[in-house]
């Protein structure tokens, strides 16, 4: 992956970064697929047929190559069709891409173009994605007592994660003070509850050729919900991820106690907590208490985010699935320097696209 | 399909009533995988994170859904990957949209948007798709002694065929005075050389569940070409095209000869000429006099465009691609009316992704 955070190259240069580094870890040779996940390269920098574009800068053209896109999840779901695609026996290396270069626009003009992942009977009313996503929390606090100090010491975990990871957006240290006295984006959430809006690229190759040494994908799960959030039975926890954790649960046969390592969808700080209900590690309205617990820390029983996750390592929101993956992919190689969790062998990626309107679950396992 | 044209509806319509239509005719229960090709819905209606937001309208969450990209051969894609996921044998039953909305912005607007699939080392000069198409024109008018009358045959064979296909966006006759005396667009293409901008949405379901009567995918292919045409061997052929081609014959184990109806990406009348040159139907340079010798014609050795083409039966654009496969569907049961060629058994569909960046090539049989 390249380093995540404001670059000032263009995306052409992060995707060169990402895909130099990931075929030279792998040795591959003889691509003959290209999955490209991004999300809206047409207003963020400009450019469509990006498939294709990406094909050419990076000398593989005439490869095929396609474009993939579920909003925030894009860079899960290229991992995932990448694996369908070597399933289906018709490709044996596939190369699969996600980038995102957000920061060539300011951050109102990002907004405007986020929200449109947002119902437009609900846009229209001026929802943002951090003004749903404070609703959410208020009604997660109401009913289950979480204390803002819970999601602040997530935000203060991301970070240490991150200072460990040269690749996030954020390598330094947040103290809870701090985190506690952030500037209100849309209450409760402060501006250390949000993940940055960021620059990135993301790359992996899956082949049906592998070795020793080699990481399988042991399971693969999505869903969608309904686009509006007004006709969802809860709102503190999503149906989309519940049945994408129960598919990847089923195909890989593990259940919850056999991750050792996780990368969940922390674009909020609450969300972090929400998703690790939803994937089965904690009980409903406990997964606050786990953080306050210090369980999901990396000492803890189930490491969540050590790569920082969205709020620290980043989030260039057409690579942040494939960034978890990467993650996880280090962990389980015993690569991923001061950050290692000693021994992982089965590791899950969770990647929200949208408000949780499409979800993906991808579980890893050393080979 | 929906029918194509200037449609009052929202897209939201067009795709409920081309997917109406592929379930009733196939009468499969259970989809349990979508696949939504458009191109930009973000620009072009606002909405973002589509392939979610089409399940929703369609009743069919918590189904996975994702959305493809490959510019004008985004159709096409949609159906290989669909292919490739029920070969995977992850999916059983698939279903595949097309769809774009264009009118609903202005002809010059639509334009804009439509220059992003141009390379931005040529769109910066001004570039737009009739322009280089025009360029081309030009070049294989001088290298092959093609006529103004050729191309403006092949406007008056694919409205004819329009005439006779409810679905299609002109439903009327075109005579040949009137193609001659166009108003220019981009010298030589007159209005009657170019595509419409139209709306539409097409439907198809792949499953691995097949029975009698239905058609099977023979062949597939796809290639991608340098982004900017400045730095192609030639502008009067298409590598991808070619390559594309080449693919799906050795998968399909047919050759030239073998195919009994074809649909060719005539964005411009004289694209559907290079085209049918590029996956062998003709030598290089004998496509126009093909032409004006009747050959593609309905009762033609190989008629070509039997749908009207994008020319006629229209062209929205992340529709286009999967209009030919439902033409050539309706081909190989018998159902295409009074546009039926008698006793067809192979068909092809080519399908082209921006200036010929990456192209799609479907070789289907009756069963």
């Amino acid at each position: 992956m390249s380093r995540f955070g404001k670059r000032e190259e263009g995306i052409e240069v992060l995707i060169q970064e990402a895909v130099t580094m990931a075929l030279e870890s792998c040795g591959t040779k003889g691509i003959d697929m290209l999955y490209l996940g991004t999300v809206n390269p047409e207003e963020f920098v400009g450019t469509s047929n990006f498939a294709a574009y990406v094909t050419d800068i990076l000398g593989l053209t005439p490869t095929p190559a396609v474009r993939l896109e579920t909003a925030m999840s894009s860079g899960g779901t290229v991992f995932q069709q990448g694996f369908l695609a070597v399933k289906s026996g018709l490709h044996k290396n596939v190369l699969v891409v996600g980038a995102e270069k957000m920061t060539d626009l300011n951050t109102a003009a990002a907004a405007r173009i986020l929200a449109k992942v947002i119902a437009p009977s609900e846009r229209i009313y001026g929802a943002t994605m951090p003004a749903l996503g404070a609703m959410v929390t208020r009604i997660y606090m109401h009913e289950y007592g979480m204390t803002r100090e819970a999601m602040a010491q997530v935000a203060v975990k991301n970070h240490h994660n991150a200072s460990l990871n040269p690749y996030a957006h954020f390598q330094k240290e947040l103290d809870l003070k701090t985190a506690m006295e952030g500037k209100i984006i849309s209450d409760p959430l402060t501006i250390y509850d949000c993940a940055p809006i960021s620059d990135g690229a993301c790359a992996a190759v899956l082949t049906s050729d592998g070795g020793d040494g080699d990481v399988d994908v042991a399971g693969i799960g999505q869903a969608t919900d309904t686009f509006s959030i007004l006709e969802r039975e809860e709102l503190t926890s999503y149906k989309a991820t519940r049945l994408a954790a129960k598919k990847a649960y089923e195909m890989s046969s593990f259940n919850r106690k056999d991750i050792d390592v996780a990368e969940l969808h922390d674009a909020f700080t609450s969300f972090e907590i929400i998703n690790s209900e939803d994937v089965g590690f904690f009980g409903r309205g406990e997964g606050w208490k786990a953080v306050t617990d210090g369980r999901t820390q990396l000492n803890g029983d189930i490491p969540v985010n050590t790569s920082g996750g969205h709020k620290a390592r980043g989030h260039p929101i057409g690579a942040s699935g494939l960034a978890q993956i990467v993650e996880l992919f280090w962990q389980l190689r015993g690569e991923a320097g001061k950050r290692q969790i000693d021994g992982a062998k089965t590791a899950m990626a969770q990647n929200i696209g949208g408000f949780c309107q499409n979800n993906i679950v991808t579980i890893l396992k050393v080979r």
